[in-house]
Parts: structure tokens; C-alpha cells; sequence
């Protein structure tokens, strides 16, 4: 891997070069995980990879980290420089970038934002989601294959789901168990969402104890990691053992409908806007629009939520190899909720679907 | 607790008024969490309380998590304006700001930062631990009470901890019954550090396979936190069995001393940094200087390190009612390493150890 990211660097140090930025900071979490291969974690003292637009990309580090952050300076390309609590890195990092905005990784924290930001002569910053999202969002195609890896794992856990949902259970003995098969097809569990009947209409529920009844509908949105890093993330909405009543069945129809009208309408070059009012305009159109409260989607890969974010009037341009998911849903409060999530991998003629798990209400 | 938040909350509108500041910007986390009770988490969407220098604070979140965070709006003067995709509030809290800079809470992260940076006619930035920690890092008696109370829990873990450290068992197996012992104090285990030997030179060490022998230095370093949210944090150094050689007790008999000596001179009107040069001189003078490698301790609360950081160089004055961690230590690489460490709260004539576990190598 030492190669692979040692490429990864110096694609982004050219694009930072062609952009005439002063130089790119990323924080730890996916960004730098992606670059470097290191999780590390450092909270109130900075650790940061620094790549100016020429020569040695730096990994700043605590020396508290040193023997943790050792083996990112075996990448070619990259010096690992620790600092000592009392001399703080902030100065040192801005005597390192060149004249121009400077791009900053989203997950830096505003103290070191801030202290980034008086430091030194650094210049104007940006977020590097933003203006190098081409080297960030856009997915290599070994990434783009552990996250169909990924999505088969969970579309085995969805397969499972139909036989789980029994009258008399509970949304937690439905979880429990659903965490049991996700860890048996990844690594970790990341979270489990179990809302059934008016608990669907909650988008951010997880699970309670309310027992399942016949006719209910339940929403089951679940996710994953693989080894690698790589998350998966499906939803699909069921019915306990017999369907739902007519006003749900219409509902449910318009937005399988909207679903699949913006999976086969995606395509490189559109905005992430753009796609978002594919679905939402079907969803409007059937009357359903107030219900409709979230954005369509989000892009997925070593972060499970992360840019292009497909929200109302985004103009994100969705590139091909973005991945990201296509869920619409509609929750009408104290009443029910439905979702349906797709992760999708953005090809020249338009999105490929990486999860295959069927959508009817009785599975 | 509700009329507590009122009051953190009106506290912190008064200070912000009294500086000529536009308004203060807390994101979620510790910080949040002592002004409302609210762990609510958002990542890329924001999540944020907004207290301007006069009328409301309003508690922005996400429409998805409307009924996670409805029970900050039944805090009185606080309002909860939920804000759904595709509607950012960033330029909305802008336009709430009154003139003067803006104090912005540490774990805003970039995406965040930068936008609100560039919302509207906002002010300046600074950070709100820096500006405002006569709010953030004096400690009320109520919470003194509840560190003081995770410090007993603490000190319970330390007394077990000699007849663990048993010749033939490994890092590991301590460290499996620590857990135990912590859960038992604590509502949840924070970490666990068994550093014996060499492993004791490295600060950041958790444990390994390594097996005891007699004679082993052990750095212990272990912490919980009780239901409240308040942290426990205590260093102990101990010998496995018999003493370390010479060398290693005649080193240890000064980090003793100047941990004690620091304990004794640290007084309300000092700086951070005149409090961490008392154990550094100390130590520089008995010839071990170059082993002291990090500083001298953090705050702690509803955060396990948060301001102040007692820190070569600092200049934030130590003011009474503040919490923080004494925590010299010296780590000579290959061959060992040794900490100490109190908690105390720093009271009108000096400081006061909340934990009273022994300081000696045999325990």
C-alpha cells in the first residue's frame, strides 16, 4: 500500500500545484486514512498531513505519537516531523505553504483551524472537500471494489431481514439480531435503524422495544466495515407478515418510482442538486413533498457520510467514480415512515446500483 | 438540571456582552454538553448553540434530530431552530450575531468553521475556550463535587492494583481486570494503560503481551467516567514484585519530588506555563530534563483533556475553581518509563489533590 499511497499524495500535491493553492492540511479521520493509511487520532494536539505544492509532503505529529505515526514516513515522499508539547506546529506549518488559499481538511477542529489560520502568512483557506474533491470524492477502482464488497455484505444481512420481522418481537430483538449477521459479513457493526410503525416516521430512530404487528411497516437502514475501512449502508422498508394498509402501498409505489427515476437519470457532468429534484420532483408531484425532510443522498467510502452530499441546491458537480447513496424517503409523523437507500457508483453513462437487495414490502 | 443550563447559559451571554462580542458558536460535545446536557452529535450537518450578546440562544440542529435535541428548547431563554437539508443555517446565525468577534467552540470542525467564516458580515473568529474560560474551565462546586467523586473511584481501581501485578501475567491481563475494576467505579471505561518495562517509555502505550517479571517498573495510567459525564484520569508508577534497580529509583525519587513540588507551588494567578516550568526545572536540574517529553497536565471535566493545558509557554492565567491534571513524567526509550499523576482543583491558597492513591513503587 506504501505505493498506492504514496500516489494518492502525489496526485493531490499536483492538483494543488494546478490550482495555484498555497498547499492542502488535512486533519486526521477518512482524509488522512485515505492518503496515509493512518487512523491516529491526536484531539487537542495537532496531527496533520502537509502537502505544499512542491517537495516532501510532511506528517506533523505529537512526538507522544511517534512510535503510532512511524510507518507513514516509509510512503515515498513524506517526512514524519514530531513536535513537543511547547512548540506547537502552527508557524512552522504556515512557513511551509506557498503564496495562495490554503485547503483545509473538514475534520481539523477550530482550534487548530483558528491557530492555523493567525499563524504565520497563511494565505485565504478553503475546504479541500470543496476544491479538491476530484481527488477525494472521485473513487480509485480498488475502492470502488471493496465498496461492492461492502454493499454485498449488507445486501446478504437485507436478504435475512424478511424472516426476522415476526409478529410479537421487538424492534431491539430485531437489532440484536441484525448486529449478529452484520458482524458476520464485516468487521464492525457501524449502526442499526429498527423504526417501525410510527417509529419509521423518525428518520434518526434506531431501535425500541415497541412489538412488532402484522401489517406494520418497518424501515431497516444498516451498515457496515469491512477491514479495509470501507462502510456499507442499505435501507429498504418491510411489512410484518401481511402489507400495509392502501394509503401506505401508494406512497410506497411513488417512492420506488422516484428512486428509480434518479438512479437512471444520474449521470457525470449534472449537479448533485440537480439529481436531488429528480426525486424530490416526483415525490412532490404525488403530493408527498413535506414528507420528503432530508437530502437525497451522500457520498460513502472510507467515511460513511461524506462529500458530494446530494442536497437542494447543491452545485456539486457529480463526476464519474463519485459513490455515493440515492435514499429518498417520506415520514409522515405519528403515522409511518419509508426509506429506500441504494449506494450508487457514478460510470460514464450513468449510476450503477452496488446493492442488488430487492424492494417489495414482504421482501 | 434545567434551571443549571439557564444559568451556564445566561453566564455565558453575560460574559460575551461584557467582551463586545459578537456572540459565541459552541458545536457539539463537552462544551455543549455543560451548557444544555445535550451529547447530540451531527457531524457534517451542524449542530450548534448560537448565544448572542443579548435575547435568545438558539440551539441550531438538523430537522432529522429534532426529537433528540427538543428537550434544550425547555431550557428557559434557550430556542430550538431545526433546520432541514438544503436550508444551511449558516448565514441565519450570521445575520443573529451583533458586531465584534466571535467566539467559536473548539470542536467545530472546518467544514463548519469555514462557513460560517464566510456567512454574512460575521466578525472576526476567536476561540471560546481562549476568551471565555472563566465559563468554560472554572468549575462550578457541583461538578468539583463530581470529579471529586470519579477521583475516589479511581483511587479505589489503584488500591487493587499491586496484587495484580503478579511475575508470568501479561500488560494484557491487567489491563483485562482494570476493565472490570473500572466498570465497577465507573459508568464506562475512558482507557487503560499498563506500560511495564520498556513499553513505560512510551506515554501513548495501552498494553501488550509483554509478561511481568520481578523487579518491572509499571506505568498505570487509568481512567472512567461516571454517569454524570465527569472523568477520572490517575497515574500511578509501580514496581512488580521488588524494586527496579538504582538508576530507575533514584529517577523516580525526583519525579516524585517535583510532582509534589508542583502540587505545592501552583497558585490562582499563575500561568499555565510558570506552573509546568516548576517540574521541568526540577527535573531539568536532577539531569533528566531531555525525558520530560510532554507537558505538564490538562484540564479535565466533561471532557477527559480540555483547557487549560499546563504547557511550556503558556500564558492562560490559573484561576480558582479549575481542574486539571499534574503529570510530570520521565521516559528514557528502550529501557523504562515513569508518571505520576493528580488530579486537582485549584482553590484559593493552592492546589488540592482530589486523588489519594499512594505514591509508592510497591503500592
Amino acid at each position: 500500500m506504501l505505493d498506492t499511497y504514496a500516489r494518492r499524495i502525489t496526485a493531490l500535491q499536483q492538483r494543488v500545484a494546478a490550482l495555484d493553492l498555497g498547499g492542502a492540511i488535512i486533519g486526521t479521520g477518512a482524509e488522512l486514512a485515505y492518503l496515509t493509511g493512518s487512523w491516529s487520532t491526536s484531539h487537542e494536539r495537532l496531527t496533520a498531513l502537509v502537502v505544499p505544492p512542491g517537495g516532501y509532503a510532511r506528517l506533523f505529529a505529537p512526538a507522544t505519537d511517534a512510535s503510532a505515526v512511524a510507518v507513514v514516513g516509509d510512503i515515498p515522499g513524506v517526512v514524519v516531523e514530531t513536535w513537543r508539547d511547547g512548540n506547537e506546529p502552527y508557524t512552522r506549518i504556515a512557513d511551509l505553504l506557498a503564496d495562495g488559499p490554503v485547503a483545509l481538511g473538514s475534520s481539523l477542529t477550530a482550534d487548530h483551524v483558528l491557530r492555523l489560520q493567525m499563524a504565520g502568512e497563511m494565505g485565504e483557506t478553503v475546504l479541500a472537500a470543496d476544491v479538491l474533491s476530484d481527488v477525494f470524492a472521485v473513487k480509485e477502482q480498488e475502492e470502488v471494489a471493496e465498496l461492492e464488497k461492502a454493499a454485498r455484505a449488507i445486501d446478504a444481512v437485507h436478504s435475512a431481514v424478511p424472516e426476522l420481522l415476526v409478529p410479537g418481537k421487538t424492534e431491539r430483538d430485531v437489532a440484536d439480531q441484525l448486529e449478529q449477521l452484520i458482524l458476520k459479513e464485516h468487521a464492525t457493526v457501524d449502526f442499526v435503524i429498527v423504526g417501525s410503525g410510527p417509529n419509521g416516521a423518525n428518520p434518526h430512530h434506531d431501535f425500541s422495544d415497541r412489538v412488532l404487528e402484522p401489517g406494520d411497516p418497518v424501515v431497516v437502514d444498516i451498515g457496515g466495515s469491512l477491514a479495509s475501512g470501507y462502510h456499507s449502508d442499505c435501507t429498504r422498508t418491510y411489512a410484518v407478515e401481511s402489507m400495509p394498509d392502501r394509503a401506505f402501498v401508494a406512497a410506497y409505489d411513488e417512492l420506488r418510482a422516484a428512486q428509480l427515476e434518479a438512479l437512471s437519470t444520474a449521470r457525470p457532468g449534472m449537479t448533485a442538486g440537480e439529481l436531488d429534484a429528480v426525486a424530490r420532483g416526483r415525490i412532490n408531484h404525488a403530493g408527498y413533498g413535506v414528507y420528503f425532510s432530508h437530502r437525497l443522498g451522500h457520498g460513502i467510502g472510507l467515511a460513511l457520510h461524506e462529500p458530494p452530499f446530494l442536497v437542494s441546491g447543491s452545485d456539486t458537480v457529480l463526476q464519474e467514480g463519485m459513490v455515493f447513496s440515492i435514499e429518498p424517503g417520506i415520514y409522515v409523523p405519528g403515522q409511518w415512515g419509508m426509506r429506500i437507500e441504494d449506494i450508487v457508483v457514478l460510470e460514464a453513462h450513468g449510476a450503477r446500483p452496488l446493492n442488488l437487495a430487492p424492494k417489495n414490502l414482504l421482501g
